[in-house]
This record gives C-alpha cells, structure tokens and sequence, in this order.
C-alpha cells in the first residue's frame, strides 16, 4: 500500500503528465487549459485510494482517475458558463478566455473523452465502468438543474438542499471512489459502502464550504468571504436560519435576499448578525459532523482489514480540517 | 427481412414511444420537447436496417437506435445554441423556449442517456458499442469545432470542407449503421465497409443540402432557400466557384461574403449568377454522385447475400431523390 502522500502526488502528476492537445487546436486548446488550473485532484485522488484499499495494481486505475478528472472539469466548464463565474482559481474561466461557444463545445468532448478513457479497461469490468460513469453524470446534472431551480424558488426545504449538494457533490465522489474500487474487483457490497461513505462525505464537505464562504479568514480562505450572501444563495446556513429563526428574522432575511441591490457590506453584517444570534455556526457543525460520522460508519463496514482503510479515513479527516 | 417502409415506420415509432419525461422536470422537459420535434428519424432507421442485415432479431437494436437518435438531438440541442438558431423544423428551438443554461445541461444529460441506453446489451458487447459512441461523438464535435473554425477563415479548401461534413454527417450515419450491425455480431471487415459506406453517403448527402438551399423549390422544400448564401456559408458551391471561378468572380464572390450587409436579394442574384456561370450546380451533381457511387460500391463489397444489402441500397437512393 502507498501512503496518503505518495497518491496525493500521483493524482497530481497524473493530471500534469496528460496532454490534451490535439487538432483542431481550437477544440482542444480550451480542453488543456481547463485541465491544467491545477487544484488538488480530489476525484483522481480517490479513484487511487480506492484502487489501493481493494488491490496492488495503483496503476490499473489511473485511466479511471483521469476518466474522472475530465468528468469533473466538463461540468466545471459549463457550470462556469451557467452562473457566468469569471474567475477559478484565480484565473479566467474556459469561457471566458476562449468563447462560450468553445466552452460548449469543449465541454462536450471532454465527456466523450472521460468515457475513452474507460475503453482501456478489459470486456469484463467495462460495462460496470460505464455504468458508473453515466449514471453518476446524469446525477450530477439533475443537481445542477435542482441548484438553479432553488434560485428562483422561496420554498427550498432543508431536505431538498441536502439532496441537491449530495447529487452536486457526493455523486461525484462516489463515482471517483467506485470507478477505482472497480478496476480493483470490489465486492458489490463494499462499493455500495463505499457509495455511501462518499456522498455523506460529499453533504459534509459542502456544508463545511458554506460555512468557509461565511466566517474563515480572508487570508487563509484565498476568495472573498460572504459571497453567498452577496449573490443571494440558498446556503445551508440561509435556510437553517429561515427554519428556525423569529418571524421578524424570516422577514428581514427574506427581504435581504430579494434583491441583489443592498449594499453588500450592511447586507453581509446583518445577515451574520442574525445567523450569530441563531448560532448557526455552530448547528452548520454539528450537521456536518453528523454526515461525517455517517460517512465513518460505512467505511468501518467496508469487509477488508482495517489498516487498509487508513488512507481513506485519513482523507476524510483532512477534508474537515481544512480552512480553504 | 423487414421492408424499408416497415422499418421506416418503426423508427418513428420508437421514438414516439419512448418518455423522456422524468424529474426534475427543469432538466427532462426541455429533453422531451427536443427529442418530440419529429422528423424522418434517419440515424435509428439506419440501425434497424443495419441489425436486420445482419440478423434476424431487429428488436435487439432498438437501445442502440434510441440512444444514437438521443446523441444526434443533444448535438442539436447544443449546436442550435452554437448557431443562435430560432427554430427547427417550424418549431422553437430548446434553447429558444426553455433558455441557454437549460438548453446546455439538458443537452449534456442527453449525452449521458445515450450511453444509458447501451448498458441495456451484454458485457461481451457492449465495450464495442460504448467505443463506437465515444468516438463518434468525438468526430462530431471536431467538425462542428472546424465548421465554427471556418467561419472566421478565408482560405478554406474544397478538401477541409469534405473533412468537416464527413465528421458532422458522416461519423453519425456511420455510428448508427455501426451500432446496430454490432447488436447483431457483425464481422469487423463488414463494419468496415459499412462505415466506409455511411461516411460516403453522408457527405453526397450534405452536398445535396448546399444545392437543395441554393436551388430547390420553396414550396417544396419548405425553408427559405438561399439562407446559405445570406449566411455567408462557406458551402461546396461557394468554394467551388473560389477555386474555378476568374480573379474578377473570386474577387466579387469574397467581397460579398466580405459582410452581413448586403442587400440579401441582390446579393442573392449575383451570388447564383456567378455559380451558373461557372456551372458550379452541376460540378456539385457530380461531386455528389461520386460519393454516391463510392458509397455503393463498399456496399456491394459486403459479405453477406445480395438481398439483404437491399434496404440499404433503396434508403440511399431514397436520400439522393429527396427534394427537400
């Protein structure tokens, strides 16, 4: 077994190492670019963790980890056209720098390469492959069109919040982990374990980044804080506070949200002040933690010794801890 | 064997048949709609009519032929985007009535519904079918990516204008005939020739779609003709007539195609004037006839009896007659 480090720098390189060029350049230079912003490889990290934990072969998995990889950047370049994002990672978005046109286009050849990718795997385990990679992107589509439902609705329920970051979010986790645990034989019902733990993971990590957006060092955080106040979005925190705070605080926070012309640093203030008064901090927390301790509990019944989940339950808890 | 009228008439059944409608309907509605706009269903009937070549089970390709029609409508969904196009076939396009964002994740969960519909074969098949979407899909977006590519080029050749319709028609004829010959254990040397067969008619094909705009009747061919032209489309005839036609035609031809100001009827008139002139309709009837011709004759080299080839032989004469 590799250390956690070891297959944090291998997802890396793995996507560094790939080149993407290819005629005709204007269909493919927007493919590189997207691939290359750099970010920690959350997705192809996972598919080698999972490769690792069920068998000795890392390396079977790494088209599985680059499968996922292009997955993830094709409905990162298409979210970005959707909800018109100039920035990630603090460089322009594929849109942006080429057209939306590109983007599009782009974006559609990237899906179709992530499943090329599956091709280099033998009959027996392609079909289990594919399947994984299509039911997970037909998921995480209908999470994106239940998010830009929720932006139009003032009846988004709690529940209905949590099922839409899980398909945003976890689906997509869940596929990164099951697509390696697949290259590696898994057992049915370890990948259904594993299933869960990843969308639980996945409800607690999105949790945890709104709860970031709101209170963590500007810094540290390395975007501006409060953003999802400013644009209005229906965070956890917004909907906790609407489900639990005084008719007087619904109001103002329904009012707050109905425009996008408060002043920013008020709106911001006041929105915080009332989330402080309702400690919805500290209820986000627990709600995050409750996931994360869900997510523990199908990784101890995953069937193998346990020191081969170290890894895995490593990775969760550095995803907790993080302050960005 | 079915005939072609039969087998016409089920694959605009199948398509009827078949609910897209699913939740949340902000993602499915716009994919129903899509998929319900009619038409000749010309990619699902091919691969009914390559299944019963090759065998005696035609039902056994109706998967394979509903996600290729799936494939194809998600390029339309897409490119209708792409092309700012308000309608299609009399109707609002998806992007038209729905809107861009919609329009986008709609069409990429098409994308994955196609794939959906494979899973629906065995392991020892499947990866054969998988690849052949997968890199059809790829050729597609490579044409369309040239076809953006040219509008903004001066110096297309005749020979990248063949590249660019052989990827945006051919590729998908082709995947249809595939896909359905494989449902139906087709020899690699047939798929061959039928692909070789389908590249070829797709591109007689759409050079019949560049005379049917400039010439054909109204009436009959039920869309404004001359739109090419107006467009400043960069079509067989108007390559033809740069590569033939005196410095003076050229130099009138590029002025004109120079701007999107012209008066469109004049324009129009001086456009075809040159094109008879330089007899480019009938250069065009050639070049479409052999294509034609070569389609045919790798359908004659197809091993298996000569009445089975029937069907297909009748369905590409059927296209060449069209008049609309």
């Amino acid at each position: 077994m590799y250390t956690l480090e070891q297959l944090e720098k291998e997802a890396i390189a793995l996507i560094e190492q790939e080149s993407f060029l290819n005629e005709p350049s204007t269909l493919y230079d927007p493919i590189e670019y997207g691939m290359k912003q750099g970010g920690k490889r959350i997705r192809p990290l996972l598919t080698l963790i999972a490769a690792d934990m069920f068998s000795s072969d890392v390396n079977k998995a790494k088209s599985a980890a680059i499968a996922v990889e292009i997955l993830h950047n094709f409905t990162l370049l298409h979210d970005d056209i959707m909800d018109q994002s100039p920035l990630r990672r603090g460089k322009e978005t594929v849109y942006k720098k080429f057209n939306s046109n590109k983007a599009i286009l782009s974006g559609d050849t990237m899906f179709a390469l992530a499943f090329k990718h599956l091709l280099n795997y033998e009959n027996e385990i392609v079909k289990d492959l594919v399947e994984i990679l299509t039911q997970s992107s037909i998921e995480v589509c209908e999470g994106q069109a239940f998010d830009m439902e929720f932006e139009t609705r003032n009846d988004v329920k709690i529940e209905e919040y949590i099922k839409m970051i899980r398909l945003k979010t976890g689906v997509l986790l869940s596929c990164a982990l099951r697509l390696g645990a697949t290259t590696a034989h898994c057992t049915k019902e370890n990948l259904s374990l594993l299933d869960e733990f990843a969308q639980n993971i996945g409800i607690a990590f999105q949790i945890q980044d709104d709860i970031l957006d709101c209170w963590s060092d500007l810094e540290v955080f390395g975007k501006i804080t409060g953003k999802d106040i400013v644009d209005n979005k229906k965070t956890f925190l917004y909907l906790k506070a609407l489900e639990i705070g005084s008719e007087r605080q619904q109001n103002i926070l329904k009012e707050l949200y109905s425009s996008k012309n408060f002043e920013s640093t008020q709106k911001e203030q006041v929105v915080k002040s009332i989330y402080e008064e309702l400690k919805i901090k500290e209820l986000a927390q627990k709600e995050m933690q409750y996931y994360h301790n869900l997510a523990l509990e199908s990784l101890d019944k995953i069937k193998i010794d346990n020191e081969r989940k170290e890894n895995l339950r490593l990775f969760a808890e550095k995803l907790m801890k993080r302050n960005k």
